[in-house]
């Protein structure tokens, strides 16, 4: 093999492909009984009518799935007070979010990301060779308009918001976001992830505002990070080109499936939404009384500043050594916050008591 | 709503994505009943232990994917005699060949395809405002690796060329695809869809030359259209930019655990895949009876030149009408011709006494 040959092959590559990093190796399989805290996945047990419908799904595996996923479109913008137009549908809101980077940005546009947010959103500036700006959130987590109006902010492609955010778990009123959008002519990409553990949500504002994109996930509410359903929503004109720019059968059979059936029966999943946020008040609890600092949460996760003595990273390292699993974020602001998904009663426990002797053990 | 703001929403746009149209209004669902050989599908029950990993699968409902379809890929380098790091994952080829795209393209590029082939490459080419040549077969179907060498097509970023070839089904040997890949310093994407009804494959090739890229899918060979698992093989400096431009967690867990499975258990798909050969054998015979013209095929379909005194796409809309689906291409070239999927021993005899009662009341 000539390495002249590899060089032409790769001087083809686009500006930005070519420097890019090689993925490094994947880290190793994760125990099977850890407590699994770091990923803001629920452990809920899906219904059996939705588990049906999957394996009734499987029959057609040999047939491609349906164009355009016309039907889960169909069914969401039904159950949302939409029309199928308004509606996109992919392999979780994360694909949406990487259709609307191709969408709008060209290289050297400027696209605002209020931080801390979803890190994934850097790197699909950087891949699209955009200036990445983040806007700080203003005094108690508090949306800051004028900021976005008129300050750097101004001159984005778009604005990427979610409410609930990830990783404070803080929520905006609604109001605030509507302020926002109605003022802007910018598009406003508001990500709608954890909205089912929160008090109110966006969707009134679809059909208020052209310049709304809101993006929700089934990855946490209901149960499916694996399967992959997630939807955006918004005006026809823009909703109908990113439709235009996905892949030919994006998503496969099972994921229609489970989404259209989640979709009728969303019901039975308000009993796991309700537990989810009395464990995320009793955990909440519990942390203060051990020395953490927790935010107001809306979301099935706690974003929690760590007792004095240790940081965000030594807490996590320290929690895997017992089989737990958190989150923690190198970034700057949060180095002394660990990020902890709300799962079952049991698995709180058992955080909650690992915390504990870890911090008995450490004074 | 004001409009006002739709049109600044829609003025931020990158430039290709303001002229993009909107999807029209989806087909009306088919009848079930119907013989469906119009997408080249593969109408095969996948076996029991193929459909219990899926089940099995399914447990992981509420956890993300592994992260950068690791197992699969492992699985996938240890059955084609490479290492994980030359292979990519995807739903379906197609999602690969999207990130090719995505890879090498800037606007004004120029890429070039073997035509007549999958047309989906004209719209990708669009959506990167890249030129897109087609270049024409040679004499019976043979490469015309001069022309590609030397013709207008040594501009191009990469060649895209489909071995068995869609929608001629003509196979052209591998040690003219090597000559062509040896010659060329451009990137040779090679699509080898359906390979697995051919008598030979291009697999040799990729540890001989970083230069290609082959891609390969599990929804005709393995009948799973519906689950969308395909793959990419290549130097693992252009597989990694590739997956590291890859949308987070873009397969589900049933895709990942059917494509394992799969590899597998290979040997038991043989059996269909000398079943379709045969039947492929048997219906080109049985429609040359018929005045057809059919191509030789080296894949589950055939293209067959109607008999004179209707076009392509008048047999296409009879035969529909009789609840038969083949397909037709409207391309320039294309339009005395029908494309016919190999079904079962049955539905192929349903195809052929419709074609035949046609014949005869047509006259």
């Amino acid at each position: 093999m000539s390495d002249a040959r590899l060089l032409s092959a790769l001087s083809s590559l686009s500006h930005v492909a070519k420097q890019l990093e090689i993925p490094p190796p994947a880290a190793p399989e994760l125990d099977a009984n850890c407590v699994k805290l770091n990923m803001n996945e629920n452990p809920f047990p899906l219904p059996a009518i939705v588990r049906e419908a999957a394996i009734a799904a499987f029959e057609r595996h040999y047939l491609y799935p349906e164009d355009d996923n016309v039907g889960l479109r169909e069914a969401a913008a039904s159950a949302y007070g939409l029309s199928a137009d308004q509606v996109i549908a992919g392999n979780g809101s994360s694909e949406l979010l990487g259709l609307i980077y191709n969408a709008f940005l060209a290289p050297g546009d400027v696209v605002a990301m209020m931080s801390p947010g979803f890190s994934f959103n850097r790197k699909l500036a950087m891949l699209h060779e955009a200036q990445f700006l983040e806007i700080g959130w203003g005094k108690d987590h508090s949306l800051p308009t004028h900021q976005l109006l008129f300050g750097p902010a101004r001159d984005a492609k778009f604005v990427v918001l979610a409410n609930p955010n990830n990783p404070t778990g803080t929520f905006v009123p609604v109001a605030d976001i509507e302020r926002l959008v109605a003022q802007s002519d910018r598009l406003i990409v508001l990500d709608e992830a954890y909205v089912d553990f929160a008090p109110d949500n966006g969707l009134r504002l679809v059909n208020r505002y052209s310049n709304l994109l809101l993006l929700r996930t089934f990855s946490k509410s209901y149960a499916t990070a694996g399967l992959r359903v997630g939807f955006g929503f918004g005006h026809p004109e823009l909703i109908g080109r990113l439709r235009t720019m996905q892949n030919l059968f994006n998503m496969n059979v099972i994921g229609h499936a489970v989404g259209m059936s989640i979709i009728a029966h969303r019901a039975a999943f308000e009993e796991n939404h309700r537990q989810i946020m009395l464990e995320r008040e009793r955990t909440s609890v519990a942390l203060s009384k051990l020395g953490f600092t927790v935010l107001p949460s809306h979301a099935n996760f706690l974003l929690a500043r760590v007792p004095e003595g240790h940081d965000g990273a030594w807490w996590q390292a320290t929690l895997q050594r017992q089989n737990v699993l958190v989150a923690f974020f190198p970034e700057k602001g949060l180095e002394n916050f660990i990020r902890i998904t709300i799962g079952t009663e049991r698995q709180m426990d058992a955080f909650l008591s690992t915390v504990s002797r870890i911090s008995s053990s450490s004074i």
